[in-house]
């Protein structure tokens, strides 16, 4: 083990667009793990939209990061050093260790994954929190049917993507929102989208009029905005919309924009429904095994954007997220 | 019966508030019954806030009220004579029937009612329309359980005070949003809301916080707006938000006002749901037999404000409702 261990901290709160100021880059002394605990280098970071609502101060389903404190964020490390039972030198463990080189765990919160079955920065995400995400948002609070016709925004994101992937596995016609030609491309040319609109250069409403000419059974919303307005014009009758997210909205410096067209609700008696996937963890494995069995039967492609570079890199690449320059789940792998 | 009938008809679609001149008031002959129909003469003639929406040419629960239409209203008309069999002179029938001062009906979707057990007018109010909204949206939408904190909005109108009512003679804890002293005094002294918060003067959010310091399990939204937006931020985990209707929206002539706050939908696991009142009218006949029997044990107070006129009294009487000046159910009774 070295003698230092490179840490990205919250240096402050960011207004708007989080700026390179607001974060600190600091090398503080290795652990050593002592009893009970493991050491484990850090291999793959995962970056998600969530995380910039962990750096606002206000109530929301986890505290936010405190200022000063190692950022908060999911990745694999490698098990160096261990003296807890359950870890041993080389297992690959997925856990919630924040953005830094090194880690020392008592095991808490932590699981070592089968490499053999998927590499590793899949338990980042098809077999991670995006994954579960999707998979629950879908199948639990939108109470998917088969034959259905489902809208999924972000489609080329990671949880828009498997998603999308889900639903066509569950028989329904499935039509994504992404940005740019190559997204939509990928969309329907490798995962087999049903449809894609590129909503920065189509008119959503029409397209989507086009695309779901029966209504949206489920919409799947993970960007909020005009988009979500856009949705809510074409509900079908009962009609289910899963709030998963919005990252259209996650850097205002304005109040978010709500849904305009929020009394379609009334109209089509439909309902917009909110979750956390924490809720379900005890059903991850049962999700995680039917994942892997389509992953495995070629009905879900796993998309991952890995950078390769240093922790010093998480800032910069985050940002790749907002900017929508990621195809698929967005990880940074530690040279 | 005399020669002419009364009529408001829809001259133009408002744009905004509804202005005199959107109205054309005029007399027609009136027609004989006929083979099988019914004559009746209008006793009072419901006034709605979703009379606004009908007035708007875009895709809703109903169809638009066609410009040249008499204007859509419920209404008792008291029967004057009949070749109907299951309608008699002097019957008592609630239907659809406009704003007119006579009627010729086939009887279809006209029910007669039974004035020993409630005066007509209950019959567009708590034994009506308004009265099946309260409980179908509290106790199917909101999914009500005993115990649980409810907030209404517009809670000292039609709709509003009998779904606090119901609320409380279900066990819970029933907070009312209302537009004035004497609306918000009427809640707590007579209707036995728990606590009152008045939009006008107070800081509703504040008042929220004090009044439902666990959070909202149920909030039954008449209003929409500002309102709206405070009770998101007081939800409890797995609450329920019933979008019943959004009067402070009606008049926009901008796009309407969407939930800034709408991702505590998320944070809470907390749902929003619309829904339309004609989708339970196989159920109405038990509901209302369950109201009647909370009126009967006085566990329902009746709230009507009855404007005596004629039906040239219809547009200016339609205004109060969106100026807030009815306390209860409004009707226009003919005088």
């Amino acid at each position: 083990m070295p003698a230092t261990n490179r840490q990205i901290r919250l240096a402050a709160r960011p207004v708007g667009e989080v700026k390179p100021d607001d974060w600190q880059h600091c090398s503080e002394p290795v652990d050593e793990p002592g009893p009970g605990r493991f050491a484990g280098r850090t291999r793959f970071i995962s970056l998600d939209p969530a995380m910039r609502g962990w750096l606002d101060d206000r109530p929301s389903y986890l505290p936010p990061v405190g200022i000063g404190d190692v950022m908060r964020a999911g990745s694999v490390v490698e098990v160096t050093a261990s003296d807890h039972p359950d870890f041993q030198p080389g297992d690959h463990v997925v856990g919630t260790f924040g953005v830094q080189e090194y880690v020392v765990s008592d095991g808490r919160g932590a699981m070592k994954v089968d490499t053999s079955l998927a590499p590793p920065s899949t338990y980042l995400g098809a077999l991670g929190m995006p994954g579960m995400t999707a998979y629950f948002g879908l199948l639990d609070v939108g109470a998917l049917k088969d034959g259905e016709t489902v809208v999924v925004s972000g489609a080329a994101g990671a949880v828009g993507s498997i998603a999308g992937q889900i639903a066509k596995a569950k028989g329904c016609r499935v039509v994504g929102l992404a940005g740019g030609p190559e997204k939509c491309a990928m969309l329907t040319d490798e995962l087999g989208f049903d449809a894609v609109i590129d909503y920065r250069t189509e008119d959503v409403r029409k397209e989507l009029r086009r695309h779901a000419p029966d209504g949206i059974d489920v919409y799947f919303d993970n960007v909020g905005g005009d988009i979500l307005d856009a949705a809510l014009t074409r509900l079908a009758m009962h009609a289910r919309v899963v709030v998963c997210g919005a990252i259209s909205q996650y850097n205002n410096t304005t109040p978010v924009k709500g849904p305009s067209n929020y009394l379609s609700l009334l109209v089509r008696r439909a309902r917009m429904e909110g979750f956390v996937v924490f809720d379900y963890a005890e059903r991850y494995a049962q999700a995680a095994r039917e994942i892997s069995a389509w992953i495995g039967a070629g009905r879900i492609k796993v998309k991952e954007h890995v950078v390769t570079g240093s922790v010093d890199d998480f800032p910069e690449t985050l940002g790749m997220l907002f900017r929508g320059e990621n195809v698929g789940k967005l990880v940074l792998e530690l040279a």
